[in-house]
């Protein structure tokens, strides 16, 4: 397995999404701009793996600050931390990193060597822990697959949008490990296809048979009963449910809807953001003409066009059957389900 | 305004809408083979313009038929014609056409070179009549369109999907011409990007301000009010108002109905269907997976997954809020009104 993201000595290596699935390339970060370069370019997306990938760069950015007095350098370190906050906006996962290192420090000896140990060590079981809660997530959400079964997935919520196994694609590798006869629908997911290249990838590798399909095709791919039950990932749940998610994630879901089909979400808990009511408060990235415009280096609109390309959407609550989680599958209402959750595992950073 | 097809003395000179934007080409058929070529291709597409297109191919097909006895001509032309009809299976104009000529030929004079004539005075009838209908189904659908409206599209249902002006199109345009102010957001239409290729480049050439946007993105386009209503083209409408239309029109339509936004189908009288009687018994094509595997010439999806490719799907007529049609404005029930314009208009072919 192609491992996302992972400390080589005192540099963060992160694989280069944006290459794959025709190069496997890393890119060696060694200062925390590198890191929110990679964040920013997509070179790691994913919210798991962008919340790991910045909870190393603040590793990073700790060690480049050359002063000795803990209080000054924790000044220091807070402004950094902002600038880390701000590279993407959608995903909370990579302000639950923040807050996370920015907790540890706080509550860190006055010693800047003995915190940016602690910090790195820090962000050690934080992807260690990402692995596991995707497991987790796995075995609870394995149970809701039935025994044959072909499973549409929407952009790529897999190993490599985490540290490792992924949250819908853990789902399914759960459900081939334990012996089910599991199909992938990936969604090509416009504009970046990390549905083609990424979802595909993984799977072809895991040997999974995966079929990819153009975003528009959920609807005529139900009409002909072609999908028992959908699955994606997601970058940010807000206290009701409702779920930002890849752009089209909303139409798929809608279809599944209009189908009578299972919608899942599979998220971690550091996903579900109880500090914003709704998904109308999510803030949704809007990102660079270009990226709609054409793909790769082959362009395909007409000059002179413009383009929309908002990077997510919301999934209303009311679309989502359940949300599979690592402290179990939670279902409506989920105002209710998903405070209990986050009470019962002490993971809400106030 | 370019061309989509016509006659250059004998020959049929049909634009090759793969090359566009990039290029303006044009490929010359001088067999009907050629002409089946450009139609399997789509190199010509659009139900309107695939109806002419294979008029005039027939009149090639009847050419070539070098027998002089009108009783053996008619033999041999039709069992030509019946390879022409089979050329794509969704667009009902293509057997529209055929039937439109084979009727002519059964009351044509017995003198072949008389039925040849005919023929091809009736192709060149079809090509005007294509677009004087098309003008008056903009006539008639610019009255849905607000005087300031940002319309979405699907794929090209436009002057390149029709012998000029369009449907879809052709309603944007009239409203235009009107003096409306409208914007028109083209969905880019995976895998062959009409939208993004041919309806923007439409556009653009009108003066219309146009946006390209990811297929996926309709939900959350409209969740931010950019959209004020949807209209899009059909390659079959069935006698209770289901649409088959490129893959995704299904998708844009259900989240037109969960946000209480019109969606519009324009289409000529011929693209309605009364011997289908539902949207279920409409033959969807089923291409090539290499179409969704690239994108024009880059490869996207990982080596070794497989890919769906289902061009069209059915749009059912409970999402369809009004059918703009030369002969008006046509709502539901449909079966009563498809049935009765079809009636008044004297078109049905049985």
């Amino acid at each position: 397995m192609v491992p996302t993201l992972y400390w080589d000595n005192d540099v963060v290596m992160i694989l280069d999404q944006r290459k794959l699935p025709a190069k496997t390339t890393f890119i060696a970060c060694r200062d925390m701009q590198r890191v929110i370069y990679c964040i920013q370019t997509l070179a790691v997306r994913g919210a798991p793996a962008i919340g790991v990938a910045a909870a190393m760069g603040l590793v990073l950015a700790g060690r480049s600050i050359r002063v000795k007095d803990p209080a000054k350098w924790r000044d220091r370190f807070s402004a950094k931390a902002e600038i880390m906050r701000a590279a993407r906006p959608t995903a909370v996962n990579l302000g639950w990193a923040v807050d996370r290192i920015l907790a540890l420090v706080a509550v860190a000896p006055d010693e800047v060597e003995t915190i940016l140990a602690m910090m790195r060590t820090e962000s050690e079981i934080m992807l260690a822990e990402d692995i596991a809660v995707n497991k987790a997530m796995g075995k609870h959400g394995a149970r809701l697959v039935p025994k044959k079964a072909t499973i549409i997935t929407h952009c790529n919520a897999g190993s490599l949008a985490t540290c490792g196994y992924g949250t819908a694609l853990g789902v399914v590798r759960a459900a081939h490990e334990a012996g089910k006869k599991v199909k992938v629908i990936a969604d090509e997911t416009r504009p970046l296809l990390q549905g083609a290249r990424l979802t595909a990838w993984e799977m072809v590798q895991e040997g999974i048979p995966v079929a990819v399909a153009p975003d528009g095709a959920s609807g005529a791919l139900m009409d002909k009963g072609l999908v028992d039950l959908c699955i994606t990932g997601a970058d940010r749940v807000a206290a009701n449910g409702d779920a930002a998610n890849k752009i089209g994630t909303f139409n798929l879901a809608l279809q599944a809807r209009r189908h009578g089909i299972p919608f899942y979400i599979a998220a971690p808990l550091s996903t579900i953001d109880l500090d914003t009511p709704s998904g109308d408060l999510i803030p949704i990235e809007e990102r660079d003409a270009e990226e709609v415009l054409k793909f790769a280096t082959c362009r395909s609109a007409a000059a002179g066009s413009e383009a929309l390309n908002l990077a997510f959407d919301v999934t209303p609550n009311d679309l989502v059957s359940a949300i599979i989680t690592e402290a179990g599958v939670l279902k409506p209402p989920y105002n209710r389900s998903l405070a209990r959750a986050k009470a019962k595992a002490g993971l809400k950073v106030t």
